[in-house]
């Protein structure tokens, strides 16, 4: 679900290899649909929710696993996204993903390098979207650099080209716009260099169109051609003429505003010739979703470099995590909590309760819920992160209902019984002593749960055993019943 | 200014050596003046400015970077701390700072570490406070291990010994209470280790005296002397017997509690013996004043040890600073920047600036602002700390009043005008090319800044210009007027 347009498809896996068996593609323009409060339209919504009726109808009976959902710009700053949503998901049957800047970076960059040659040498990605533009530098199927910068076609159409005019002034204010949001990776990004370059959104696959019209190039977008066409663009003065160089009409009023993007890019970063790529996001997810089934899952990646860069006692969160797990096993389907979300979400959480250690021993669980909430984590959505966050603001002190603000509400009731084995397992692991988990018996009821330790077990270590006590304090303040028996 | 008595110590420096000229102290257990709302309540203040009011006539005519005044754990805790820091500054004539409990420790292992002999090989160091009880692994002056957890003679005293009773389950209560605090570091301590341990506080010293009153021992502390003492102090039952033993009566009420934290930790950290050190924070706080004015600051080595854990890139930084500085030098008369808390403040936020860059580019300055303000940041108190995330957080985008809601309201101009400063130069250093600072002449008046640049500097960078132009806009909104020429 881009800012301009909505894309689907659908894919087999075979012997790893992926089969595209149907593309599909609607152009909604989400991004035209926020007003000034930055808030979505009653009537953007109804235009979004119904291309997703279409497509709806072709992924229903997959299994959940299969199918990944994303939402990019317009829903990363709709003030309401959440409800937007929760009525897509309605629509669609399967959850709806809201992904970083970054993320989205990632996952074209892992669409098109599927698409192009297997060269040696780095290549520049840029994809030019409705609210926001990727650039990518990375060698084969791994990115070295990532950026998302905030603008868009949908974005400058709207402030440099709201009307059918293409004036010399207005391309210079927007041209130079993108070369100033460029200026903060310019040098980084000529420093690294690149051996080639692609391009790979519909703005650049209309760009490549008209300089083949044009006979300006066979396709290649070439400095001197992309000056020849801002020359040739501002001397027509009118997108409505657009068609006379091969200007499909459904691209006529933002094809300006993503020309002046990429000659910004042009511009700034030296770049001297371009070819359009196909495939992107769509397929990156493909490929992001095929790694998951194939036990590459990228996020057991962004896992261990958090827990390196942060320092983290890997030891103590593997002990932390035995112990959940275990417990979890036992209460999952009486809690409803047998889903894979769930335990990624209870397992990461345990691998990561101390990252805010780095920051400051003082409230280190706040910390730890601020660095996973807003950290580009990739291979992770942004509703992920939130209920790692969660988990993690919650794992110890107050059970308090502060700890699931920002969770989705429906998504608490859930978190609460996550947060409670999470906090279970800490206790039990306290004295950091990486002792195998006791060989506990757990019975769950609703909002209730008993904990049968073995014979003699707590006799032997009375610390835990006060843990446990405050333990059930804490609970009962928040209506939560823990039992402890022997 | 501690939860349980107010020190002051004045000395001089001759030589590079420290000669202590006078010690004061008075028990104004502030932590006791805590409400149920964790508000001072009103009469613990009027102790406590009372305090301050005899303290302020020692120190009245001396220069401000020889004075230096903090507060500890109540004052972290309290929720009016800022009210009563007003009234304090009042009073005393000088900048109130308030230290979060690990720049506390580092701060009391200078001290101590001060105090005893130089062997190799480390040493165990633990005061136990009125709010909180530090532990600190060192070795000769430097801290490996710094640790603050928050249980203190106050405080447990107030929970476990309210009355003049010592009741046998009370006393263990108390005693597995701090051992269970001391489960999150006693592993990691234990596996560090240590040679030798010394103890420094007003509760230790007490306990001393009485080892060697009652001749358990020659003062010093034993694991087989404390479990005696703990037998003899349930025996008694009731605190005002203490004076039989040769505990002051003003330590009476605290005494139990102190007695109950040090038995936790002999028990928890297997310690065998211990050894009473005089000097503490005060003196710590002396030594740091030194290190300052004999140019070997600690802040500049946690300014370092942050750009390098956060990867930040060193060069830009440098050339912010003295793009900043440059301008600062201009302006600090006509707006009254002149002091070195307005020049270190501005010099650490230009090097730091970038630092929120390793959470995610989205926001950076939203994600540096909140590691400056919440990290353990050796050598810098908590206001400091404020000032330092404000700027950060102001340092682009909107000029919006949010930026300083952090800090004190008196300190918003100030801080408004360093504001400006540092997004000037980050402005100008925005295309990354280590330029020289340009030869700027600045013209300084109220809420009005007016920028003269060599002449045919802008035309060469439209870039800088445009961003010069929205600067304006963001300024002008919130009635800052900047006016460019060249």
């Amino acid at each position: 679900m881009g800012s301009n347009s909505f894309h689907m498809v659908v894919a087999r896996l075979v012997h790893g290899e992926i089969r595209t068996l149907e593309k599909m593609g609607e152009k909604v323009q989400l991004g035209a649909g926020l007003d000034s409060y930055n808030r979505l339209t009653e009537e953007a919504q109804q235009r979004a929710l119904a291309c997703l009726g279409r497509f709806a109808q072709r992924i229903s009976n997959m299994p959940a696993e299969a199918v990944q959902i994303v939402g990019t710009n317009a829903l990363r700053v709709a003030r309401n996204a959440d409800q937007f949503r929760a009525r897509a998901e309605e629509v669609l049957g399967y959850p709806v993903e809201i992904i970083a800047g970054r993320e989205e970076a990632r996952l074209i960059y892992l669409g098109v390098s599927h698409t192009l040659s297997d060269d040696a040498g780095r290549r520049l990605v840029i994809d030019i979207g409705g609210g926001s533009t990727e650039f990518i530098i990375g060698e084969r199927f791994e990115p070295l650099e990532l950026e998302s910068l905030h603008m868009g076609c949908v974005s400058f159409r709207n402030r440099y080209f709201p009307e059918d005019r293409i004036t010399r002034r207005q391309m210079e204010k927007a041209v130079t716009h993108a070369e100033q949001e460029l200026l903060s990776i310019r040098n980084r990004y000529r420093q690294l260099g690149w051996q080639s370059t692609a391009g790979s959104s519909g703005s650049i696959k209309a760009i490549a169109n008209v300089m083949a019209h044009l006979k300006i190039s066979d396709g290649t977008l070439t400095l001197d051609g992309m000056r020849e066409l801002r020359r040739r663009l501002v001397d027509m003065g009118r997108t409505d003429r657009l068609s006379e160089i091969g200007v499909r009409a459904d691209r006529h009023n933002i094809f300006p505003a993503g020309f002046a993007i990429l000659m910004g890019a042009f511009e700034s970063l030296g770049i001297e010739s371009m070819t359009y790529a196909d495939g992107a996001l769509r397929e990156g997810l493909l490929y992001d979703i095929a790694g998951r089934i194939q036990h590459e899952d990228v996020r057991e990646r962004t896992i261990q470099a958090l827990q390196e860069r942060y320092h983290v006692d890997q030891q103590h969160g593997r002990a932390v995590e035995d112990t959940a797990l275990a417990a979890w096993e036992q209460v999952a389907d009486a809690w409803a909590l047998r889903t894979p979300h769930d335990e990624d979400v209870l397992r990461w959480a345990c691998r990561l309760h101390e990252i805010g250690l780095t920051i400051s021993h003082s409230q280190y669980h706040k910390h730890g819920a601020y660095l996973l909430r807003y950290s580009d984590l990739p291979g992770f959505s942004q509703q992920f992160q939130r209920d790692l966050a969660t988990l993690v603001r919650g794992h110890r002190r107050k059970f308090a209902p502060a700890i699931f603000e920002s969770a989705d509400p429906e998504d608490i009731p859930r978190l609460r019984y996550l947060c409670v084995l999470l906090r279970l397992a800490v206790l039990i692991q306290h004295p950091r002593n990486q002792e195998a988990p006791p060989d506990i018996r757990l019975y769950p009821g609703e909002q209730r749960l008993t904990v049968e330790f073995p014979k003699g077990w707590l006799d032997e270590r009375p610390l835990t055993l006060a843990d446990l006590q405050n333990e059930q304090d804490y609970l009962a303040r928040q209506k939560f019943r823990l039992e402890v028996s022997d």
